[in-house]
């Protein structure tokens, strides 16, 4: 088994040499924030995809990959509540790519630059005579005042996602456990596991409301991510499992093949929609503003209490379930 | 043979969503440059490494190849005048790496940091099978008007470089063609090929004077890297062959082993040190300042002609020599 990433971002932070004059925050969060003026910080994250652990060379089309390579990046640029400025690509490619492919996979990510209207500005291409490599690292900027953490969820608040939930890891589960070609019914599925939500709009207008108060982006189901809030802001929280919202595509699926829907929705994994906690007396207006502006409601499925680190299952009459979940454990191969 | 690098970068520049109103330079340079004001660009760099391709896991030391990723990065930013402000770093890591291996390559990491004032402030693990795969992104600040190019060399400006040249060649060549141990004579040149200079200290002055026109690093060896200045100011150069800088160290080598040294200091390749055109009438005010500020001389070694994109190699009595040089081509494996 390869040394595992715990213990390389232990050793990588552990010695890191720091500027102390520079304020800028660094490795523990989805981005690095850097203070460009009093009023400005940019926000970079960065992403490395190996073929084999995070895509399968013939399961994804270049155009899928293409564009889901630059969309988990800028969903982490968008959980800050920050406006993606340009991304940087390096890839390294085998045998296995030859001018179509990489033409294929060119479009896609062009297409998810376009929607999130941000520029493919530099990059590396280098051979390898082994597995298929992406990193890209995206560049973001913010005003201060909008930059969203982990850290400031306040008890009371009431917790909102934007998309349903597990319908990736629906997908993933269709890919890994049945040949092609795929039914109709499960084509929304594996569309929604190889390309991601963009929500870079909503998440510039959510940056700017003081009202947002925590925010982060759902990668390893929520779950997990979930925790993460409540950790950093030393508070609890109280689900409403009857209120997490999935779609017909994977009620469907979970009827029809006896999986258990709860554990897609809530540890799935890729949702890459937006976990956001809102000041609880504007929760009514801040779905009715949302609605106006994306004409979509976001789904509010509980609260922060003030018990830290308590995360509480609860069912529609508020009795609190005999069952926890946890969320995506990243395998290491 | 893998789809080589000028394709990949052709198919990915062509259909790139560009967006207007930012005025980023992009594609092509070795930093994109952004504008973040009418005062300030924040300038990017980003380069991947691959095991086999790069660096050879039983050669080199996981200090050497810590310090080695991050300086070679530095260049680039240096290379524009500007000031590095973070580097991010994605490792994809294999079988081989240990605790003790990553303890090393962190060490080695954090050294150059230091040397360079840049902390680590975000990046990606992830497990490979494959190839050890190392990504390293590096932002960098500069005031609009010190950012240097390669489209600014003007005819009469003198050429300096800042190191000997030639020596990471000469160090590359012994690892290649001769079996541990190094004579002691060998060593400076196997230390310069895996720890590169870093200028930043250097490039921040230079970059504050407007007596600087054109400035890159040299990676490719001078012979392809001056060849950039020309072809993008549309100018020619004369250098004259007596004033490359070499070490003894090389000088040794290339007696006692027949190597050509003209061929290693201006086709080599990995020099990591800066190409710089100044004003004629500043060139000796431009050495004693640079003297008096860092405490060696840089070398002038020729100066830019108005025949375009006509690099002409003479002799001490200014006679042209009858053969040419191109420098480095990548290996595509």
């Amino acid at each position: 088994m390869n040394l595992d990433e715990i213990e390389i971002i232990r050793i990588l932070s552990q010695n890191t040499f720091q500027k102390s004059a520079q304020k800028a925050e660094g490795i523990g969060d989805d981005c690095a924030i850097i203070p460009v003026s009093d009023s400005e910080s940019w926000v970079v994250s960065t992403d490395m995809l190996m073929e084999g652990s995070h895509f399968l060379f013939d399961q994804i089309s270049p155009q899928e990959l293409g564009y889901k390579t630059l969309a988990v990046n800028i969903s982490d640029i968008s959980a800050m509540g920050a406006t993606p400025l340009g991304s940087f690509l390096s890839i390294a490619v085998n045998h296995k790519i030859d001018q179509k492919w990489m033409e294929n996979f060119s479009m896609g990510y062009n297409k998810a630059s376009e929607i999130c209207a941000t520029p493919l500005l530099g990059g590396d291409t280098v051979s390898t005579s082994g597995e298929i490599a992406l990193n890209v690292t995206v560049i973001g900027k913010s005003n201060n005042q909008h930059i969203k953490r982990r850290n400031t969820a306040q008890p009371g608040d009431a917790i909102f996602v934007l998309n349903d939930l597990g319908d990736s890891a629906g997908g993933l589960r269709i890919i890994q456990t049945q040949p092609r070609p795929y039914f109709p019914e499960q084509i929304p599925l594996i569309q929604r596991h190889y390309t991601p939500p963009i929500l870079v709009q909503e998440a510039q207008w959510l940056g700017s409301l003081p009202e947002v108060h925590a925010m982060m982006d759902i990668s390893d189901g929520i779950a997990k991510d979930l925790r993460h809030i409540l950790q950093a802001s030393g508070v609890g929280a109280e689900i409403n499992i009857s209120k997490i919202p999935t779609s017909t595509s994977l009620q469907t699926l979970c009827k029809k093949k006896g999986y258990d829907i709860l554990e897609l929705a809530l540890c799935g994994g890729e949702d890459y929609t937006l976990l956001i906690t809102v000041e609880n007396n504007f929760k009514d207006k801040f779905s009715s503003l949302f609605y106006k502006k994306f004409g979509y409601l976001p789904y509010c499925i509980g609260h922060i209490t003030p018990y830290a680190e308590k995360l509480c299952w609860i069912d529609n009459q508020g009795v609190p379930l005999n069952r926890d979940f946890y969320g995506y454990i990243h395998e290491t191969a």
